[in-house]
Formats: C-alpha cells, structure tokens, sequence
C-alpha cells in the first residue's frame, strides 16, 4: 500500500472529551472520529487493525469448529418478549417500531434469535453439538458513553451460542471454547488474563472472563502469582482465617467517640488498628407466607471488618438473601437498633435480627463497633461473652492484596484489566424461555443446554492501546497493527535513487505478503515519523540517500529510541529476525 | 472443511411467502431463514456466499484505490437534517429516538456521514481525490418486503463516495468506479449489462447501472445486439422517424365509437392498425407569478401512439413540466375539453392548451383521436389542417424492441435485468446542502464534487440464483459458490478404502488453496447428491469403493446431467482442467 492511495489523518491534539488514552491516541492517530457520543466511524486506519482482530477471531473459531451465520442487527421484539428482555433490559436496549408500529430492537446481543435458529434447525440429537457464531454490530444504549471505544453505545461483538443436548456436552463446548480463546489472545500478542468470574443466577462454576491487562482498566482482578488462580473481584473467594480466634482480654466499654460516624474516624481517635473495628450494614428482606403473600420484613445484620469492603455477589447467594435484598430502611433501622446508621452494632438490640459476620470478623477479639447510640461504640467487645455467636458465618467481602490464594498456593495480588472477552455456561435458561427442544436418544423433547461467548472485537484496539502506548503513541502488537512495516523515504521526491529503493522495497515486501506502507506523501523526515510513531507501526525502514551511497538502510522497532543500519543485502534476512515476514 | 463440522439444513418444499425462484431455492438450500418480513438470517451456507461477494468487491476497490471505512449503522438525525433527508425519506427512513430522546436513523445509504467526514477530514484540494467505500448493514423500511434477499428491508450493501476537486476530476473518477464495477462484475460470473441511467434531477449522463440478466427481473434493459448500446427503459431514447410525415389522404371525420374508450378497442372497432391511434394524457403545473404566488394552472395534452407508452422521466425534464407535474383534475379536463377521459384530443379544444407531440405522433398524418364528445373519435386527423403544428414535438415514450438504436447501429431489443449496481456523479448536491467545502488551489473554499457508488452486496446472489437454477437447484458461478467443490464418499462407514481417498482428496485440495467440502454426514447417496445439487456446489467428486477398485472416482459438473469417470492418477490435472484450482 502507498500512503498516497491511503487515508492517512493525524492530529496533534486530542478532543477535549478524550478522557483515556487510548481514546486520545485513537482519535489522534485517526483510527476512529466520533459521530454521535459513543458512535464513531471506523476510519481507514482504524479498520485495518478491526479487520486484523476479526480474521484471528474467525480463523480460531472456525479451527474450533464453531460455524459462522450473521444475525439481523434489527430484531423482533416479538423473540425479545419470550424471554423477558425485552422488558428487562431497560433503557439499554433500544427500540423501534417499523412502519406498522410493530416492536423491533438494535441487538445488543443475539440469544433469542440463535435461540429461535435453534428450536427451528435443530430437530435431533444427532445434530449436537453446535456451535453459530457472528461477527456483527451491536448497541447498547448506555447512560454515559465514554472512553472512545471503550464503552461506546454501537460496536462490534462475536458472539458465539453452543448448543447441547446434556450438562456434560455442554462441559465439552465450553472447555473447546475456552481454549479457541486462549490461541485467539495468545494471537493478539497482548497480555491478558483469564479469570474466573461469576456466574449470576445461573449458578455453576463456569464463566470466565478475558482480561487485557492494563493500569487504566475498569476491572480489578485477583491473581496468585505463585500460581494460576486468577478470578474477578466479585468471584475471587476471601479464605476463613487459619488462626483460632484469641481469648478476650478486653472488658466492654461503651466509649464515647462523638461524631465519629466511620470505622477509619473511630480507629483514628481510639488509635486502634482499622482491622479491629467491625462495621455494620443493615440489609432487609421481604417475607413471604405460604399463599405467597407479604407476610413482613426480616432484618439482616452484616459485620465486616472495617478495613474490607462488601462483596455484592457473594452476599447475594447466602440462603435468605438470594432472592433478592435492599438496605434497610432508617424507620427500619431505627425500630430494631434504636440508633442512626454510624453507630451501629450487634449488642444490644431493640428486637432480634439475623447475623451474618464475615469469616475475619468471626474470627477478632476485644473489637470494636457502635454502641447503637449517637457518638458512642463499644470497645472490647467480644463473641460469646457480650453478645451469641452470629447466625451465620460467611464469606462477604472483596478480597485485598496479601490475601491467602483460594488454591493455597501463595498470597494474592491485584491488577486492573480491560474486559474483552466472556464465556459463559448458559444452561437451559434461554431454550426453556423459548421452548427449544430438540429429540433426545430416546425420541424425547428436551431443552437445549446452552452456553455463551463473547470478544469485543472494537473494544480490543483500544485496551491494546491502553496496554501498549508511549509519549510518542500507540504500539501496536505486530498481529493488529494497521500496517506491519513502514518505508519512510527521505526525499524521495528530489532523489531517484531513494525512490527506486523504496519501491523495490515495498515491492518485495508485498510479494512476500507482508502488510507493509510505503509513505510517498512526500512529508518531511519529522513529520514523516512522528505520523507513524503516533499510529503505532512497529516496523520502520528509513531509506536515505545518504544510507544508500553507504550500502545500507536504518530500521527501527517502534519499541526502540535508535535506529540501527542494517547492510542493503542483509535486509531481507534482517527483516525475517524481526519477525516482519 | 467437512460437512460434520459445518452446518447443512436442506428443505423440500419452500415457505408459502417464497414467491420468486431465488427465494425458493435460498430458503430450500439453507442459505436464509427469515427472522421477520424482508429480514433474515445469512446461515452459514450463505454467509460464505455472501464472504465471497464481498472479498471481491473488497478486492476491485482497493486496486481501484478506494479506501475501506465503516460508518455506524445508527446515524444522528442532526446530520439527516442538514440534507433535509430526514423528513424528505418518508417511511423508508427507520427513525429511532435514543434514551435522552434525540433523533437518529438506522442508515440506507451514508451520503451525510460520509460527507461530515469529508468537511472535517479533507481540508485541501492537495488531498483530493478520495473514495471512501465501506460494506455495511443498511436497513430500508420496505412497504411491502418480498422476494428473500431481493427485496429485504436489512441488506448488506457497498456504498462508495468520491471526493473531487472539481467536475473533470470527478469525471475521472467516475469511470474509474465504472471499470472497477466491470471487473467486479465480470469477476462474478454473471451475465450481466452496464445500462446509462437517468441522473434524475442533477442532470448529466453520469450514471449507471449495473443488471444482472434474468427472465424474471423486475427492470426492463435495453439493449442493441449489434453495438454496445445499453440503457434502462427510463433513459433509453426513441429516436424521431426518418421518414417525412406522409400527405393528408383522408378527410377529418367525427365517427361513432359508443363504449370505446381505449386506443385499442377504438383501433379494433374502425379495424385499422393501433398505431394510426393517438392517446391524450392531460398534465397541469401550478403557475406562479414574479412573486412566486398561486397565479393558476396551465393544462398540458401530451400526445402518444396508441401502442406507447409515456416515460414518466423524459416528461419530467421538458422544460415547463420539469418544476413538478400532475395529471390534471377530470374538473380541469371538463374545462378545458369540454368531455371526460377516454374521449378526448387536440381538435376542438374549449380553452387553449399546450400541445407536446411525441416525435411519432409528429409524423403520422390520417391519425385517429377522441373528437372530445363521449362516444365519438375522429379519424383522418391531420397536423396542419385540422389543427396547429404542436408546441413542442419531443421523445415521450418509452422504446420498443424494433426501435432504432440511438448510436445508430441497429434496432433495440429488450430483456429483464435485476440492478444489483448503480454508479452515479452527484455533483455538489450533498456538499452544498452541508457546505461542505474545501481550498481551492487559489486558497479559496469550493464544495466538493462527489460521486456514489453502490453494489447491493446480499441481493447480488440473489439475482445470482434467478439467472442459474433449474429444477434441482441452484447452480453458483465458482466465483460466489458456497464451495467450490463437494466430495461425497459412497458409504464411508463401511469402507476404509473409501474413507481414506476422501479424506486425501480433501486434504491434498484444501492444501491447494481449493474451497472443499467433504460430505462426511453418512447419508444415502441419493440424499447427498440431492442436497447438494439444491445448495449449487459447481463440481462434484464421488468416490466409491467400486471405482476405487477400478482405479477412477467421478466426477459431475453441475450444468451436466451425467458424470464421468476420471482416472485417479489424472485427477489433480483434470481439477485444473475443470478450473477448480
């Protein structure tokens, strides 16, 4: 490719509304340009590196044996209502109505309509294990779209629906899946992640998430780098404590700490470590009676220990809280603590509650938490002696760094990453919403065991720009670069020479097929590099008049701060070590 | 690839709603399921079609140096505003509010975004030319959706714009679109004719569109067999009679025709030849006056041979009809006939009119017209005795096969084209409407003049399928063919010999690079002939064990209708023969 056949459109300065870098150097480097918030035209720079991540996608997942269709991107919202989403999905999902006024949505995913492909096609057992996959646009109308690609509202998804006829198959596609997405990420020469993640209401153990690891990124992820445990914050489970719990040594003291409403206040002026104050999160439940009817509200009392935070998903599996939990309210509070929110705590109470305390409060001696009156705690309180054992002990919190490894391998640490990639084991969720069945062995209806996969195919550039970039620009991964080697003449335009060695250059290179650029734009050296330093071309071949009469070219990794020369009949040799063939 | 590992799914009998043959035999072969009206589904077998398309596309307009973007298929309606596009596209034009209520539309074509980039990205005439091209989901919202993928709402089209610094230089690029659309075409494997079009209301001969040739397609193309000569019927000229208008013979005569109100039945009554008749169609334009008020009506009688038909384009460009014209109110007539519809003529008239001959009602003389009284015509009309010479004498009507060719070259034939491609100079009508300018060599901002460039990528196979079936199937030019080549073993289950030489030659034709499909699904041969001969697959191997022990395997063209034995040491030479490779 010549630049002057090409759409080459740089910037010096980012929008105002970049906030990330990778948005700022997309926008810079003229891979994308904004239309709308969170809607960006893919601009001839940009295309190529999606073009890049889309043929490694596909290739890996048709060697899976995965089989590509393509989905309507406008949707019935008549399969959308079988399965509740349409409804569910809230102001995320966008909707339309057609000329008729008939319902239709831009889909954000495409499970109701494999599901409906499904319960058509798929008559028999025998047809098991599939798997349809599509490469296509998606929207999610989201609230606050930001990040360039990051977290746009229109982009590009492969979603990929296995379909099988028991648990055990479904094990199967699952784990091929999980491997065609490690030589797909493997492929994108990024580094990443795989971690465990949640599984929501499905239950089960198998979801994991592809992480491209990044400072930016959104996510926090837990990994022992002793080993291979690696798992989301929210999945990451908080080991109980191995040591017993010490003997009490403190008598319980109401102490006054006024207006000293937090743990990390109230540590402060007692000068305690934050690790033995406990705090107090009210949660209540709604009763139900047999007939199914209101039948009150069970209030929830949860300890953690001052220094964790609470884990949503965990808290939401324990029996009791798994159909659904909300705060308290303070008329609620108020009637079964007799306090404010601030100074609350297990002694003392005006009528029973539930109490669940976290394994590492279960655990403390002579702690500390509200006296359940204003600008008072208790100090030395201890289980068993002040107040009964708690109802229940559990895991509630987020794990921290130094934490012991769940494999018991070593202690935990934390990184961010990018989510850019999910699997997940879906059951029969879907088929049994749409009634999808095929004929089992034994001539039977069941419903199809489901699974789930996803890569984010337009957010991929841009976390492989928040892991790869310089003060210079991007630095693509050879595999999704736009071009894989630039020729830079120097003055091509007043040196026959130069030029004829550009050429033939870029001539070979192509015959070789080696995505390369030859930049005859005719710019000046300076700007010339600083252009393709921004865009993130790894490989860059100098080609001077100078170098020329020496027998010689310059090249340089994007990587690298010097160019180094490289002999005119050592090139090809040169450029196969650097791995550009 | 091997059939097991794809996904197959024939049918019998084709959907009720499947009216056409391409619709049929995509819906029988598995290529489409429908997801609701005019939106499908591409399945796998399709969707490789569909690839293929596209690579070739992709291919043609990169050697033409067009460059590959993407615009988003939700648009702001701001940018749809500017062009007046949005209230002007009436229903077709899917409108859709997002969560904060701001207008956007699903795209039909990108000409806005496209032109905002242009204005924002292409500041001088040093950048220009440019072509910007993308393949894209479009989405028109069809009255009437019909015909699977020929008539879709969401389709899959090529739409590309060129930039150009001024006409001669959007000339240039004109035709270079219009040659890569030729390789394009003739890369498919199709019949099919490059057409001038009508270049409606910018005006200019620059457009052009390309038919695929089909007994059943819905355009009627016109066509000299003995020159390059090719238009569609909206464009295509009836040239002025050579021969001088003969000598009044007959006297003008008021004669009786109770009940005839046609051309036709009034030729058949009097006995004499339809083309002595001439049929009156009555227009009306709004007049306004220098203030440009209401200030009345003018009435137009346009004038035809019994036996053509008026070309509603070629009206709407004669000066005086070209601001916007209807058929007269039967009021009007009455005024100024003096006689309702189907009676009526130019001798006699109550109230002047302007009279527009068409060139062969110019230079008939004796004609027969209605005499403007219900149930009565007059015959022996002629031109200069019973009534003035015409306004204006012009080409109203639409050719006939037998009609001279405009280049002069022979006589005009007719058949049926589905347009699958449409090429078109746009001059500055988006710029302007978007001032969408750039500078100028002399510094100063000139709007862009653009071209548009469109190939409806997923009805192209369509048409494909309308111009190659017969009764068995499909029959797909190696070009777009879901596989090129299908090998399907007789009873490999109960035959290693059999099994081993089918898995050769798919292993030693998938190294070549051939496009193979081994059918390895176990099924009766009659079954897997029949499915593939519905699907369209070009070549057929079989290999059985009694041509194994024969040393032959055979092989089927899908045009033949009987195979042939080929020995197996000649069967890589004889592939190639085939064309294969």
């Amino acid at each position: 490719m010549k630049a002057s056949n090409f759409f080459v459109s740089t910037y010096k300065e980012a929008p105002a509304d970049a906030e990330v870098v990778s948005h700022q150097l997309m926008m810079r480097a003229g891979l994308i340009r904004k239309v709308s918030a969170g809607i960006y035209n893919y601009m001839p720079m940009g295309l190529r590196v999606l073009h890049k991540v889309e043929a490694i996608v596909r290739e890996e997942m048709n060697r899976a044996h995965a089989v590509e269709m393509s989905m309507p991107v406008i949707q019935p919202g008549e399969l959308w209502q079988e399965t509740g989403r349409f409804e569910k999905m809230g102001a995320e999902l966008l909707r339309v109505k057609d000329r008729h006024e008939r319902d239709f949505v831009i889909q954000p995913t495409s499970e109701e309509v494999v599901t409906d492909v499904a319960r058509n096609e798929l008559r028999s057992y025998k047809q098991l294990p599939v798997n349809f996959y599509q490469i296509q646009t998606k929207f999610r109308d989201e609230r606050r779209p930001r990040f360039g690609l990051m977290r746009g509202r229109e982009f590009i998804m492969k979603d990929a629906y296995s379909f099988d006829k028991d648990p055990a198959a479904a094990q199967i596609s699952y784990q091929t899946m999980r491997q065609a997405y490690r030589e797909i990420f493997d492929r994108f020469g990024l580094k990443y992640r795989a971690v465990a993640a949640d599984s929501g209401a499905i239950g089960g153990d198998l979801s994991e998430e592809f992480q491209v690891i990044a400072a930016t990124g959104e996510d926090a992820i837990i990994y022992c780098p002793e080993s291979d445990y690696a798992a989301n914050i929210e999945k990451a489970e908080a080991l109980a404590p191995t040591e017993p719990r010490p003997a009490a040594a403190a008598a319980l003291t109401k102490t006054p700490t006024p207006g000293k409403s937090t743990c990390a206040d109230v540590a402060e002026l007692l000068a305690i470590p934050l690790q033995n104050t406990v705090k107090s999160l009210v949660l209540a439940t709604e009763l139900l009676d047999d007939a199914g009817e209101p039948a009150g509200v069970q209030i929830w009392l949860l300890l953690l220990r001052g220094d964790h935070d609470m884990n949503e998903v965990k808290v939401s599996k324990i029996e009791g809280l798994n159909a659904g939990f909300r705060f308290a309210s303070e008329a609620e509070i108020l009637e079964h603590f007799g306090a404010k929110p601030g100074y609350l705590g297990p002694v003392g109470l005006l009528k029973p509650v539930k109490i669940i305390a976290d394994r590492d409060v279960a655990v403390l001696s002579d702690w500390v938490c509200g006296a359940n009156e204003v600008d008072f705690h208790y100090t030395g309180v201890n289980w068993g002696r002040d107040l009964p054992e708690p109802d229940l002990v559990a895991d509630l919190r987020n794990v921290v760094a130094g934490d012991r490894s769940p494999d018991g391998k070593g202690v935990l640490a934390i990184e961010r990453g990018i989510e850019v990639g999910h699997i997940f084991y879906l059951g029969t969720k879907y088929s049994k919403a749409m009634n999808a069945t095929f004929l089992d062995v034994n001539g039977k209806p069941a419903f199809f065991e489901m699974g789930c996969y996803g890569i984010g195919v337009s957010r991929l550039p841009a976390a492989a720009v928040e892991q790869n970039h310089d003060e210079r620009g991007i630095i693509w991964p050879d595999a999704i670069a736009p071009f894989t080697l630039v020729i830079c003449p120097i003055a091509m335009d007043r040196s026959e020479a130069v030029q004829a060695a550009a050429e033939r250059l870029h001539a070979q290179l192509l015959a070789a097929g080696v995505d390369v650029i030859l930049d005859d734009r005719g710019g000046r050296p300076g700007a010339m590099f600083a252009d393709w330093e921004l865009i993130g071309v790894p490989h860059r071949v100098v080609i001077s008049e100078r170098n020329l009469n020496e027998g010689q070219l310059e090249y340089q990794h994007r990587r690298q701060t010097e160019s180094q020369k490289v002999a005119l009949d050592h090139v090809d040799a040169f450029l196969r070590e650097q791995g550009v063939y």
